[in-house]
């Protein structure tokens, strides 16, 4: 009862800010991402009869506590799926994300969990399936199960068995890369959890942020099936800057960017003003991601290495969904 | 028919930010302010009956173009109030408002020539049908004719009567602090006006901003009424980031910050964390103004000036009203 599998972590293009349902991850607006190939996690489940509890070790060091009782919580679930409610497993992680990166490992994390997870137990998802088991380990992970293009659908049924997501394009449909700039400085003062229910409670944009949503999303997707990159980038862009923004109105107010994101920022868009297509898009966290195309790529990666503030610049490609191996 | 007039600039605690009649300069909201002491102009208006059209001096500049035609359009409004539309004016007008500042001078500008060219062609206003005519040759000027804490009301009507400044409360009452930051770079891509009307037809979240105006104006009076600082300055800052936010989610979308004007802000930030109570406000452009209290100034200043990419910090008191010399 034992199985290996890898998924990829995504950048969102259109983003997940806020919560309908906090216990079961249920979101506030669809969200649309791109899998990357650069950054994954690898990880094996392995359910023994003889365990009394959970074992859950990340890149060969043991973990306790909260991350600990997330796994426990998760797992919990397949068992509960199963019908093996006392069969307890060992988890073995290795994470190939770069924490520095500002990517949260939770998205490959989960995504990776639940493919390994059920099936070591036995049981046969479809993609649909195991995307909606993954959102309730972190709602990001939902998009990780497929490569390429994907977009989570939030759903509108109280117990969330319509929320998981969606393939829009595979990876080997379009060519775009993403650099991860990374800043010296990534302190963070409010965790993406608490930014996002601080904004849905508090925030004087939220409404006009979910509202204009589902227009973004109907643009984004003729985008990128008819490859046009500005449209791509530029909705992303403003659709980061959005989400952003209605962190700014939240009572108190808060941002994610240091003075090294702006710069980031401002290099971009200057970028673009000198013929260079490249667009940038900002988690919850004050890194940056740069979208561009191919033969951009070595102008691209020399001019962000250039910005004060800037210590690493991360390439990736198109990413694939879930393998087993 | 000579008469000199000097006037204070002002900055706005809630935002004047859009406009329902570019002709007329009706705002979509209220706005409140606090006169500056240490930025104004001073302005002669000469009417003489030989004259065949308007001179303009600035700082002993002649000045022609825009600028001239601004003041010739805003002195006919005078003429036509007198009855005297063919009788022409010599305006020498001397700024100590140091552009770098980041103020736009147009605020006390305009008071400044609204009073001395009215006193001079011999018309007698009372101080709201003074702002309601300086209202019309720039919005924010209309707060320059009180001292002190001043609100733009809005109004309803369409022919602008009912919109013009009133006072909160004199300079004398409240001896709040202003430090204007000096930013080594200032440029700025989209001017006030341009960037007003733009996030006024394409923000997503204009009508957030509008709607959440109302609350913050009664809380403010309120904090100023009873001199709370920490509550006067936490909601000058929140409705600074609502305003700016509104920019980012325009079409397409765009912002006034630089990399330095998020380092003062955070510098801000950073030191209400170490017990010091200092608040940010920023206009539509890169420099940062900073209130604070008299007991905090040499802190405060040091504090500031010691941010990388900032080049000034010129320190200010409430200021008068417009006054007759």
């Amino acid at each position: 009862m034992k199985a290996t599998a890898k998924a990829h972590t995504n950048i969102a293009l259109i983003k997940y800010w806020g919560k309908r349902n906090e216990a079961l991850i249920l979101p506030t607006n669809n969200s649309l991402s791109l899998t990357l190939d650069g950054f994954f996690t690898t990880t094996t489940v392995d359910f023994q009869e003889n365990l009394t509890q959970d074992q859950f070790m990340l890149d060969n060091k043991p973990v306790k506590g909260d991350s600990h009782q997330r796994v426990t919580k998760f797992l919990d679930l397949i068992r509960g799926l199963a019908g093996k409610e006392n069969l307890y497993a060992t988890v073995h992680s290795k994470n190939d994300v770069p924490t520095a990166a500002g990517f949260a490992s939770s998205a490959s994390g989960f995504a990776a969990l639940a493919a390994a997870g059920t099936k070591a137990i036995g049981l046969e998802l479809d993609n649909p399936e195991l995307s909606r088991l993954t959102r309730q380990g972190s709602g990001s992970a939902s998009r990780s199960i497929y490569g390429g293009f994907a977009e989570w659908e939030m759903g509108n049924k109280e117990d969330g068995s319509d929320s998981f997501a969606v393939p829009i394009a595979p990876a080997g449909h379009w060519d775009v890369r993403v650099a991860a700039v990374v800043l010296s400085s990534t302190m963070k003062k409010v965790s993406s959890r608490e930014g996002m229910k601080r904004t849905v409670e508090t925030s004087a944009f939220y409404s006009g942020w979910i509202d204009s949503i589902p227009k973004d999303l109907v643009e984004i997707k003729d985008a990128i099936k008819t490859k046009d990159f500005e449209k791509t980038g530029s909705i992303a862009e403003a659709n980061c800057l959005k989400m952003h923004a209605t962190t700014l109105a939240a009572n108190p107010p808060f941002t994610y960017w240091h003075d090294a994101t702006m710069r980031v920022m401002q290099t971009v868009q200057h970028m673009r003003e000198k013929g260079i297509p490249a667009y940038f898009t900002i988690d919850a966290g004050p890194n940056v991601k740069v979208l561009y195309l191919p033969e951009d790529e070595e102008t691209v990666q020399q001019t962000l290495r250039n910005i004060p503030g800037v210590t690493d610049v991360i390439l990736s490609k198109p990413g694939q969904g879930i393998s087993y191996l």
